[in-house]
């Protein structure tokens, strides 16, 4: 079993995400800890407490950062275009969802999560990194606490997807990212080098829909948004980014991955930028020296991660 | 016919490119400019007297700069470790060579040669980009004139070698490069993506030896230094950098260019990365918009360029 805590920003994905985690018969979802990111914090957090309260997810919501790791940071409007004004595909979610918030803001949440299950809790973060980085910087020694951290975000060996260099995640908070990826817990980064690969076309959806109930309709609905802006950018359907991150805790064997040092570029042209020190290139005395070896996935089968969604989400049939 | 200005600093890699440019029969080589890098100025301008005498090139020789683009930025030391103390593999350059240089800087040469051939010159860089933006600050007017820049520097889809984000040409002088990626001439970028794939074997060096003669047997005897610092690199042989530009002027249809505008990193972590927006990718508004479309070579036909290489460097036997 995987004791989960999923650390989101919903987000059209997000929502696939959360479902597949939801399903998976090997994830235990302790918690969902929500970021600004895709919508406003106040947005991702309803957002969040919507799904679970559609899905029937036990798990409780945090409420996590409206703002990045380092205040005053010039910060990015959310992608309406993408994920609609609602953040989930212009569905028409209530503006208020009758179900509690846990107390604790999301970092809180992590760390004392992370402490009472030590070595056991895989944080899966497909947001900003900005929670991930509290928590780091409210209590370090969780760094040999927790099992995994598995991020969507980056791109190393293509372009980013908000400016030549930089991908949207990362973008939205690079010193966050900077601090997550230079810490000395295992971290693997799924990004878009692998999840541009994973293009899940309508019919693929449909047949989703069709095989899963209830939950997989408001799924397909809330996806169709979505697609519509992939329209001009694949040639049929949407590329599935934040559940590649789920897949890779449940089925590693399905990415290649590279290891080596990894930082974050921080202000300037290539804000927001990932580059990775590959182990097994030498250079001469560079700031990516003595950091933790961490895990680029590099390359994916696409087609298998695909297969796996649609198995672990129509798994469980829920009327 | 391509008229060629050479602007190098030799350089093993960029001896090879001068005597391919030396050889071939569609090259008219106007003029070598040096510049510093892979030795000091004064080093660098010594060897391409040297060459110049050994292999009897008629093309003057100006020097260049000896500093960066911005005055006062931090330069890096001169890579001895893989060019050698003498910047051509140790083979024992006389400390002085009894011909004139040209009376002109660099930059000066360059301005007068593009204007009294207007339409009709190529610049083949493989040095830093200095003298170019040099130029360029001289008498701007030059872009339209240049009928074209290729380049050997970069790296786009690649790590760097000089840091995980840079390549040498382009760390030694970000901002020359920025300043030469940017201007309203035609440039194509040969860089790392292709340059480390193509790589000469010790017995294809070998052959160029026995079948070129005596200029054939200098480059042989100066490239073993260079060799032996890429033997953790690559299984067998050396990367021969800077003739895959020389290639690419004469034999365009060996390489897979994309096309985009380029910036370079200045300052900060990626200090050198070339980072292109290719056209056929949207972004939102970024620091890339506006600026006119470059190639960046991200493929070779790699055996095809070898195999250029030998036959030119073979094509005139000089005893
Ligand atoms: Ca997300
Ligand atoms: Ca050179």
């Amino acid at each position: 079993m995987h004791k989960v805590i999923f650390d989101t920003d919903p987000g059209v994905d997000d929502a696939m995400a959360l479902l597949f985690l939801h399903h998976h018969a090997e994830i235990d979802l302790l918690g969902i800890t929500t970021v600004f990111g895709n919508a406003t914090i106040e947005t991702t957090t309803r957002n969040a407490l919507f799904l679970k309260r559609e899905w029937k997810i036990d798990a409780p919501v945090a409420q996590g950062a409206g703002e990045t790791f380092i205040p005053h940071r010039i910060t990015h409007e959310p992608p309406k275009f993408i994920h609609g004004d609602d953040g989930l595909g212009n569905i028409g979610v209530p503006d208020v969802i009758d179900l509690p918030v846990d107390p604790r803001p999301a970092h809180h949440f992590i760390v004392e999560t992370v402490r009472a299950n030590p070595g056991e809790v895989t944080l899966v973060a497909v947001g900003r990194m900005t929670n991930l980085a509290n928590a780091l910087k409210e209590d370090p020694e969780i760094v040999s606490l927790v099992r995994q951290v598995v991020i969507m975000g980056g791109a190393f060996d293509v372009n980013g997807n908000v400016t030549p260099a930089a991908e949207a995640n990362i973008h939205g908070d690079p010193e966050a990212a900077d601090v997550v990826f230079t810490a000395s817990w295992p971290v693997v980064v799924v990004g878009l080098d692998v999840t541009t690969k994973t293009v899940m076309t309508r019919s693929q959806l449909a047949e989703i829909r069709d095989a899963g109930g209830k939950r997989a309709e408001l799924l397909f609905d809330l996806s169709q948004f979505y697609i519509k802006f992939y329209e001009t950018r694949v040639p049929d359907g949407m590329v599935v980014h934040d559940s590649c991150a789920c897949a890779y805790v449940v089925r590693p064997d399905l990415f290649r991955t590279r290891t080596g040092s990894m930082r974050v570029v921080c202000g300037g042209l290539a804000d927001g930028q990932t580059i990775q020190k590959p182990d097994d290139m030498g250079f001469g005395p560079s700031d990516w020296d003595n950091l933790p070896s961490q895990r680029a996935c590099v390359d994916i089968d696409a087609e298998g991660v695909l297969k796996l969604i649609h198995d672990t989400i129509t798994s469980v049939r829920a009327e």
